[in-house]
């Protein structure tokens, strides 16, 4: 199962000019064929400001799909605290400092008390890495479950949960793969009550291969699967089932995290329940590489009984300035009443663009992570891939920036920074009735 | 076999103001318990620059410990190239952007032209994870060699290859642990010899328990293990025999690379022979979280057909920009230059001292990556494992930042900035000569 290929560039599908011509030959020669560009015509963005980007020509793209830069491209705040703590000090945390546990504090707080410990890492594929890590020691097991579609990360371990990838996760043994909870496609069905039972089946499938249960792994939108929200509560049943197996409930919050489903701060929460592990990445220093993960105590002091972690990047002077400048902007922005408003806002408008366009078969999402599935038949639900790659490619051409996701590629997937506006998503919306009206 | 735990705080033998035991209190009920402390009485830094740090009482601390900062805490070349492309744009490379070209370009030119493409992550140890899953890929093969007491990093990939941390490589049934080539003890031995027979040892165990070996990883200045540089060479005989046996040979160039062994760039050049990866880490950024490897396009392009690789934060505009600004500064500063002269001005220094004090059994190293061995008995080489620990900690308290290594915890480990000059050399001989005689 390959990752859905709709944003990325296909040879000769775009007019290049000569200088994108020669940088994509410079990538080719120096990055090699790893990397990947979006767009059937990339991009080569100079500038970024808010919530708006700047070409090398000069045009100006409204972003509605970057989540890393959460407070809006290049924040003043951010830098300021970044270039201010880089000048006076950058160092590991075996030393004291206070600006980590000033941070470690104020982050904690916006967790429930039972996740205790906050831990730095680099990066959300080490997050997620460390939190597998943890969970093999603490439960004894090797079996992780996650879903068909799920993106968990980078690393070896993190790459054989996430089947998005490729076929890591499909080939790793100790690894059981499930239906996201796709409440769309389910068509009246309990998703929470599916979702459980494809859980409990997972772990009777590890128990017959001898192989017992460590976690079970869930981004708590469904980011990649084809993002699920609703109904609220879809996920407590399913942490039991694994609970009641010996196996832990992760919640990757890389995508979900930080104020991006406007009512809470964590994804986990719109369903009501507490991981043994939350995750975090992408937005946590937006831009700036940090991640990590909170956690119940118990969990870590078995592990640092037989091993340590130590992380040179993670939890620095820096990092903490950075991470405690973003939870500022949030707060200080009411940020997450923006993403509520707005995701509202926009959502209402997909939900109106959908009567004139039968193409859109769905609209659904939480605050700022939106997703509008288009389909060719409305009873059908036949995916209407082809048309998704054209509209993302068209809204490229008309200045708007998405992306897509989804087993068929067919969900219009919108991730703005969470400083979009209202009037950010009536442009949003009247370009992609353009883009869907041309089709 | 548990890392070192010479520089390590043990709570209660050190008198502890009370700022600094709230300091403690809160790492130890935010962080939990997997965050330690150097040091008995552990310092409390509040700034740094060039090679010096600064403790929130206003001490001064000569850093011959710290190679993160390897151009000198926060050099301003470094921080306005952080902060000018911070406040520009900061977004991930499936846009096209040159700053990652030109980085890479000049980076990939210190390299063998072999090693063709370079990839880029967040840490060392996401670098050494991908490099191994490159050799999975590559060879067909899941073995993999490594060192006793090597360090390549924490994801569970690389911690199963980092005994230093701990039980996790000896549990590893793929894993075949070897002694690193230590010229002191083998007394007269050719090193480089045993190390290839040790490789070829574990090459048939593999084979003998159905294990194809993978690859042969070696930090290529062994620093971990108690920094082993000499006879330059030694490491070409094993590099044949793994390549031999159908593996790759990486070399981790996180602790040797940048310069820091003075003669060279990397530390595999000091052995005449191109690695198939080179894995890069902690100083390339200078403190900015960014590390990456270098790799024959060969390797990449199978891995690539199969899976993908994407690294969010891997590779920015803000990565490349700092990353160039610390290669810029490399080179005009002279700082190569600066590593050879400085390091042969200090091993003559620390060879001087071992006339006056016996405890000094061995002084090694190669530029600015130097081991001083304390053994109580230069005949039987009995470690002087307490003497060392207290050494360090007496410098710590005479104001010089130094720390241990080896698996008896008994070599001094000196690996100062790159920009330490032969007065700071001189100051640290000094303190190192109060300390020893203090004994």
């Amino acid at each position: 199962m390959a990752m859905p290929n709709v944003n990325f560039f296909e040879a000769g599908k775009a007019d290049l000019t000569p200088k994108e011509k020669e940088i994509i030959a410079r990538r080719e020669r120096l990055l090699g064929p790893a990397y990947r560009l979006s767009y059937q015509h990339p991009l080569h963005i100079v500038r970024g400001e808010g919530v708006w980007l700047y070409d090398a020509g000069g045009k100006t793209y409204l972003d509605a799909y970057n989540n890393v830069p959460c407070v809006g491209h290049c924040h003043p705040h951010v830098i300021a605290a970044l270039a201010k703590q880089a000048s006076t000090l950058n160092v590991h945390t075996r030393y004291m400092h206070e600006a980590v546990l000033d941070y470690a504090e104020k982050l904690l707080a916006t967790f429930p008390a039972e996740l205790g410990h906050v831990m730095f890492t680099c990066s959300g594929s080490e997050a997620n890495d460390l939190a597998c890590r943890f969970a093999e020691v603490y439960t004894g097991g090797t079996g992780f479950i996650a879903t068909e579609l799920a993106y968990h990360g980078g690393t070896k371990v993190a790459a054989e949960i996430s089947p998005s990838l490729g076929g890591f996760a499909k080939n790793a043994p100790h690894v059981r793969l499930i239906p996201a909870p796709d409440a769309y496609r389910a068509q009246g069905q309990d998703v929470g009550a599916v979702f459980a039972a494809h859980v409990q089946r997972a772990i009777q499938d590890m128990q017959a291969h001898g192989i017992r249960p460590a976690a079970l792994i869930v981004d708590t939108i469904f980011a990649s699967d084809g993002v699920f929200a609703d109904p609220p509560g879809f996920l407590t049943q399913a942490a039991e089932v694994i609970r009641k197996a010996g196996g832990l409930f992760i919640a990757d919050e890389v995508q979900a995290g930080f104020g991006r489903t406007g009512e809470q701060m964590w994804g986990f929460e719109r369903h009501g329940l507490v991981p043994d592990i939350a995750t975090m990445g992408k937005p946590m220093g937006a831009g700036y590489p940090m991640a990590g993960l909170a956690i119940k105590p118990e969990i870590v002091k078995g592990f640092s009984s037989q091993s340590r972690y130590f992380n040179t990047f993670g939890g620095t002077p820096v990092a903490a300035a950075v991470g405690l400048a973003v939870l500022e902007v949030i707060e200080r922005e009411q940020l997450m009443e923006n993403v509520s408003a707005v995701g509202h806002h926009l959502r209402q408008g997909l939900k109106k663009l959908a009567i004139k366009h039968p193409l859109i078969g769905d609209v659904r999402g939480a605050g700022l992570y939106i997703a509008a599935e288009l389909v060719r038949d409305r009873k059908t639900l036949e995916p209407a891939t082809a048309e998704t790659e054209r509209v993302v490619n068209s809204l490229r051409e008309k200045r708007v920036l998405i992306s897509s996701a989804g087993i068929s590629s067919n969900i219009l997937k919108i991730r703005p920074p969470l400083t979009f506006s209202k009037d950010n998503a009536d442009l949003l919306l009247a370009k992609l009735d353009e883009a869907l009206a041309a089709l």
